[in-house]
């Protein structure tokens, strides 16, 4: 997608020295665009932690192509496969709810060990970039995909803004290209069709102020930055039409876990017969849960998210403590949305209902 | 209550200089604790539209105030009914929601009007204490009603923490002492229940993260503060017993206008069956009003307020920019929670149903 007019993805192979992975660094944004350089296993797995890269796309390419770089470190130790094998421990345990993560790390695991050990890593480079180039595409056909549903809704209501409600950042930002939740949106703005964007700033990390606005911005797409708080009264007085989030995983029956509050922006929704798709690659889909309540282990990160607030202060990005210094804090990342609040699920296959036989529909070849 | 272990209000009148109102400036806090002087209606127009004070209970007393001063500014004007007219317009048009503010301005109307010249001031200034005084009282009385709740779950689970979830703040900065939501909160603390409070952060103006998170550090009860997000995961998990919340309007029919973000905090309580009490002294009633949704306007605030977070950094009261430059934000304050969400309303009187018949059994005078 556009970044000041120029094409960018979130992550890419540096041109002259395949040892070095390029990543947009997520954590200055809107304020400042810069690129980061991941040159070891070590690199990769901080920038999964510290959230320089995000999103359950993007998660699982980084992963890929860490695995690469575990290959290029793996060639150089003692022991090969320890080697590989401890750095598929560490990638895995940075983030614990994202499933692209694990599922990325497994598949290049698996095609690492069925290899010559000649052909590791060029074998390992091709996976990284296959995954990448699979997930550009499916979050291509997804923006398709979900296009169909917005112009719908653009034919039922002539002449109109259609209002579409996020949440996060399920947009280019949180996978190599398009987007999950934002490609829709993207294909609609392509399309012409006149919308408007309600952003949910997405506390503790403000991922829908910082990265889903930027990523507007860029577009030039209208949209308005709301507090979480928002969107049940903005749902209440018919200002929204459609409210599509992401997914960090989803269980093989259609629960979701997206990031904390989408389960709030679900229950208004159903309150108020608003349509509520969850948008997402297969790679996030993890056939081997049914109940995402009782069997998703939702990450806790640092109170200080909470406590402290990331911004802009006379061209300083700062942060400020907006609670007493001696004020606990909760943080928990994620929360589940049961299927029973979807609309639909919108994945690079089409749109179904969110249900193991909807799922299983789009993917028959899944156990 | 408790700052620094000293006793205070929120608002009295100077010890020395019977012209001269003062208020907690609570735009300040937790960071700074300063006192504000309100000497003219312009004062106490100003410190409510720019919510030095705010809240139900204290936009009411510290309008009563305001109508006091405005009586000794009329007083030294060509025309008094003219001034005192033109003043209770003035206090009227700063915070549309609050219905506290045009109970209590037409409160000192009525007062002021049917008095000799001679005794406008000293009957004013008594109707101002006096409206203070029944704010105090009520909200004493809604504590102890409400503190029956907790003690029901308290006793249902004997050895537990109770864990209590707020949104906004509803404590004693919100009124001239003890709180509405807090209230019960504060009772049950001094019945020595083994309590925790979630604290919404509540966003835009973090009057959780702010204000009831200071409240909780003086009187030394067990918090954490959320982000707003985080309400529905911690009643998904079993980790709230019981949810309480303020009021800034609430209709004849049980219908609640409170800080934006109440809506969904009610729709996950019914969702996982968690009791959703609503506290309020019965000046908070509109009793002209049916429906919520329909007829109470609600303030829609300067966009700013979401684009900019104000914390603390190096000893410095700051605002840094969360968003990007050019992107739009929507300010609503309120929401409407619709009467059928709600467990029980909690008002002087004692305890009822979210409904008619419930507040008019409490207030059987009332038309």
């Amino acid at each position: 997608m556009l970044v000041d007019g120029k094409h960018y993805k979130t992550i890419w192979l540096d041109d002259n020295d395949p040892s070095i992975v390029r990543v947009i660094d997520q954590r200055w944004l809107p304020h400042r665009f810069e690129i980061a350089e991941l040159q070891s296993i070590e690199d990769v797995a901080q920038a999964i932690s510290e959230m320089i890269v995000r999103g359950a796309g993007l998660i699982g390419a980084t992963a890929g192509y860490g695995m690469y770089l575990a290959v290029l470190e793996a060639l150089q130790s003692d022991n090969f496969e320890k080697y590989l094998a401890a750095s598929a421990a560490k990638l895995i345990a940075t983030r614990p709810t994202a499933v692209n993560l694990r599922w990325a790390v497994d598949r290049q695991i698996d095609t690492i060990s069925s290899t010559e050990i000649s052909e590791k890593a060029s074998i390992a480079l091709k996976m990284a970039q296959q995954i990448a180039i699979e997930d550009e595409e499916a979050c291509r056909n997804i923006g398709l995909h979900g296009l169909e549903i917005i112009k719908k809704i653009a034919e039922d209501k002539p002449g109109r803004t259609i209002n579409i409600l996020t949440h996060c950042n399920a947009g280019w930002l949180a996978f190599v290209d398009f987007g999950s939740a934002m490609a829709p949106i993207y294909a609609a703005a392509r399309e012409g069709i006149d919308l408007h964007v309600w952003v949910d700033e997405t506390r503790p990390r403000n991922q829908g102020a910082q990265l889903t606005a930027w990523e507007l911005v860029q577009q030039g797409i209208a949209h308005s930055v709301v507090a979480d708080n928002t969107g049940g009264q903005l749902m209440q007085n018919g200002e929204v039409d459609l409210v599509i989030t992401g997914a960090d995983r989803v269980t093989r029956s259609g629960d979701v876990a997206n990031k904390i509050g989408t389960y709030l922006k679900a229950l208004a929704a159903v309150d108020n017969r608003v349509p509520f798709y969850v948008a997402f690659p297969s790679s996030t889909i993890d056939w081997s849960i049914q109940n995402g309540l009782v069997e998703i282990s939702l990450e806790e990160r640092d109170p200080d998210e909470v406590k402290y607030v990331q911004g802009l202060l006379n061209d300083s990005i700062e942060q400020v403590l907006i609670t007493p210094v001696d004020s606990q804090a909760r943080n928990i990342g994620f929360d589940i949305t049961p299927a029973r609040l979807i609309t639909g699920l919108i994945t690079e296959k089409g749109i179904c209902e969110a249900s193991e036989p909807g799922l299983k529909g789009q993917f028959p070849n899944e156990h």
